[in-house]
């Protein structure tokens, strides 16, 4: 089925040197191509894929049933299309949360309903609980002793009230020409910023101890403003996943109308009260969390491999659809194309959903540890008794005998908006090849290869140990302002057209990853930052 | 504190003969405009008054315990502020209803919450229920004798699943010169459209039986999808309020993303079943509903009146914030704003809150039958077995005293934006009035007099007797993408600077219209359509 590889190469790349002057196409091969739109756009199954992800599997947060669910679904559909060593690569995780179903009332000083989700690894009320809402501030250690013995039997709202942003300007974004023109103008990196590592595990420190303070002190409940308007209830985890976590007491998040109100209420002085019922439980059967890989193999001993991944873990209150069972289902599409046309590749292609994403990249992070470089062992005492996740960089890099054979990773994760190029992540020689690459996609939107690293998403834990890892550029659409990490995460945000445009254009990528006669040009490999 | 009155009138006006050529600002009195804007723009009640109605009130649906407290609360208020003669005017309604909490859950094929808001006037669960879903269409006759003895049990999907809208423009907006140009052109009234009251009796006729079989065929709920989507839950009611109205059985509208989910999960063969919790109550101690009334009076003995209103009854899913909490605070502080300077109009100024409109503009209606004109009595059968407000209009109408009394009515029912104009309701002679009256709210965006039509609120009820009932153009800000009868029309969605530009300009028509020596002048008076 795979015709014509390798004609029409410039003299440049046969010799192995970038170059700028590439003449187009140079590396496409439209015959694969025609292939591959054709079965793609055709005889497309992304939405059965997604359909099946979010309506029937649902949420699929690390570590819970519905990941487990969907961990064993996808290597199953992944094998029924003839890939190979579809399998799960385990990784240490912690404790898995799930939970059923949430509800709140305000019960005095009138009634009604009050919308929230529990915040992830929280513990349930076991049933329905009432009590007085008082309004605290528990940011720092001072306000833990100031408050110390007072708050038993209460449910505390813990943040600030917040003015309802105004949505002025439509919610659903999609490039344009200048936006897109934009996207090719590199800014140089500013100084290196506030360290972040520090203040998160300053921040996991204080959540460790206002936990336990909460549990210790019999408060009831606490009550977090959702960080979107409109009744969009965005949430996250209320206490680490360790199986050693101080989970504290049930937290949720509640919808910022809803909290608002109670906020006001309380500053006139009226005597709140409100109910809860929180059905959740944690799963501490199985602490490690599995990333579903598989692939089809390429020729003789020992390929190279070229990668395409999304991660398959999602928040909770929605079904995880924009973040990211699109992404799977775009994916898991493009390698069901290549497996349709009876592709034979020259190196491996190979298939990553990854677990843990959303709790720092942990299931990408976990394979290239395992598979590409590890870093040396910590010996810092303090920096031992952390999570792994929250230590320190170490240096230097020490590649495994992967570190080699990775070729290229490509990662989909930012919602279901459509391909419109890619990022190449600083990588200005592989900048060409991604130009000719994307040129029989211009007509479906992909033009353009921006010099910009993106980051937030799993194609990172490639590029720091560098091997070259990119997120493509997408169309943003409502991501951010309804779905991403909400209650609206659901089927029905997902763009049908989108999904069916990203497949085609991945598996082209993918294909022709793993079909060039060179491996894909490397940055120069990542080393200690100066202090 | 009223200075000047009547100084610089054009001839034409004092001629009593209106005109398109009076003078800019012949008849505004600028020095009481100016102390309207200082007490109305630097010492504003506004949002008191609307936090008082949506926070502590809560919903106050017609003949609900929350439209009795609302009731009584601003008859207070507005005697506390010096207005006279306030009081509560009754008229037969039925029965009210009101909710605490509503709660839903997918129980199988795996467990979510699921947001509802009860469909008014339709029973609660008595306790929390659950059962298998049922997709079916029950929208004539023949679909209840299909389904007759098959219902036992379920809970009934009873709406199409429908895609989501994208919000590919801004939901939130304001006029701009173009589209206050536009309403400034008059469209030539169609032909006569199909008789929409024949079609309302027959919905009304049809609902009665569908709900007397729901009831009667044990099914345990109905579920509709909400008519917005994300997330946001639009209701009304589900069954009539007439005292001898079939409820049917608890009716549950959904978020559109929780109901395609169940709808496509019913379309794969997936055994569904929900779960639903509705607490919530009929009200059958006293049948009538009131609006609240009260005057700043005028001089002598039977003064003529000017009128402002506003509806002061809600829908139940949210607190009734911009429909109409917002109405009703601009109206109420454009009265306490002339009270606290000190007017003695020569006209009454009376302010009308009504009840019942959003069940057919009840409440104004009862007013102008109370106290501007009658109809003839029905004599045919079938039309006296309807609830009055289903029933024809009768012809011709029949004034009575208060019919030369009341010079004109100023309706604020638009959401919560700012004035913008005022729809002169096709009264070309009250326009050049306006046109001045407006003049010196230029500045806060006050500037447009349409000759339009504008209907669907209290005014159409004085528009309907030939009393001169005007609806101001408001900025329309996200009231129909997302406050309007939904679970988002909350504190949080009112603009306060447009209420305090609001009240302000209404204050100066209701004091122009108090003061002039003229009243207004009217339309011809209205006729039976010919057939």
């Amino acid at each position: 089925m795979v015709k014509h590889w390798a004609s029409g190469l410039s003299a440049g790349l046969i010799l192995g040197v970038s170059t700028w002057m590439a003449p187009a196409q140079a590396e496409v091969d439209l015959d694969v191509v025609n292939e591959i739109r054709h079965e793609g756009l055709h005889h497309s199954q992304v939405m059965d894929t997604l359909d099946y992800l979010t309506d029937v599997i649902g949420p699929r947060l690390t570590g819970s049933p519905g990941m487990n669910k969907a961990n064993e679904w996808t290597r199953e559909q992944l094998e029924s299309w003839g890939l190979e060593n579809a399998r799960l690569h385990g990784f240490d995780f912690g404790q898995g949360w799930s939970f059923d179903h949430s509800h709140a009332w305000l019960a005095s000083p009138r009634k009604a309903p009050l919308i929230i989700y529990p915040r992830a690894w929280t513990p349930g009320t076991d049933g329905p609980v009432q009590g007085p809402a008082k309004r605290v501030k528990l940011e720092d250690e001072s306000d833990l002793e100031k408050y110390a013995g007072k708050l038993e039997g209460k449910i505390l709202l813990l943040d600030e009230p917040r003015e309802i942003e105004k949505q002025e300007r439509s919610p659903f974004h999609r490039h344009d020409d200048d936006s897109l023109e934009n996207m090719e103008r590199f800014p140089i990196p500013g100084e290196a910023g506030p360290d972040w590592r520090q203040r998160r595990v300053q921040m996991h420190h204080f959540r460790e101890k206002r936990n336990a303070f909460l549990a210790e002190e019999g408060v009831l409940a606490t009550v977090h403003i959702s960080s979107r308007d409109y009744g969009i209830v965005r949430t996250g985890a209320g206490a680490a996943h360790d199986a050693d976590a101080e989970a504290g007491v049930p937290a949720v998040q509640m919808a910022s109308e809803h909290y608002n109100l109670l906020a006001r209420l309380l500053q006139r002085d009226k005597a709140v009260e409100i109910g809860l019922d929180v059905k959740a439980r944690f799963h501490d059967d199985d602490l490690q969390a599995y990333n579903t890989l598989a692939e089809i193999p390429g020729r003789g001993r020992n390929p190279e491999i070229v990668m395409a991944g999304a991660h398959l873990d999602s928040w909770h209150p929605g079904t995880g659809a924009t973040d990211n069972a699109a992404g799977v289902a775009v994916v898991m599409e493009a390698v069901r194309i290549l497996q349709a046309i009876g592709v034979q590749p020259r190196r491996t292609i190979r298939v990553g959903l990854w677990s843990g994403e959303e709790q720092g990249l942990l299931g990408s992070r976990a394979y290239v540890d395992d598979y590409i470089a590890t870093r040396p062992e910590h010996e810092d005492e303090e920096q031992l008794a952390l999570p792994a996740r929250l230590r320190d960089a170490t240096w230097p890099i020490e590649p495994l005998r992967g570190h080699d054979r990775h070729v290229a990773y490509f990662n989909f994760d930012n919602g279901s908006g459509r391909i419109r190029g890619i990022h190449a992540q600083e990588n200005v020689a592989a900048m060409p090849i991604f130009e000719n690459w994307l040129e029989p996609f211009h007509d479906l939107g992909a033009t353009t290869v921006s010099s910009r690293n993106t980051g937030s998403t799993d194609h990172v834990a490639f590029d720091a140990v560098g091997i070259p890892g990119f997120q493509f550029i997408q169309d943003r659409l409502d991501y951010f302002a309804h779905t991403h990490h909400s209650h609206l995460d659901t089927r029905d945000h997902v763009e049908r057209d989108d999904l069916i445009q990203s497949a085609v254009v991945l598996a082209s990528f993918l294909y022709h990853a793993a079909m060039r006669d060179e491996s894909l040009p490397r940055k120069p490999m990542p080393r200690e930052p100066e202090d």
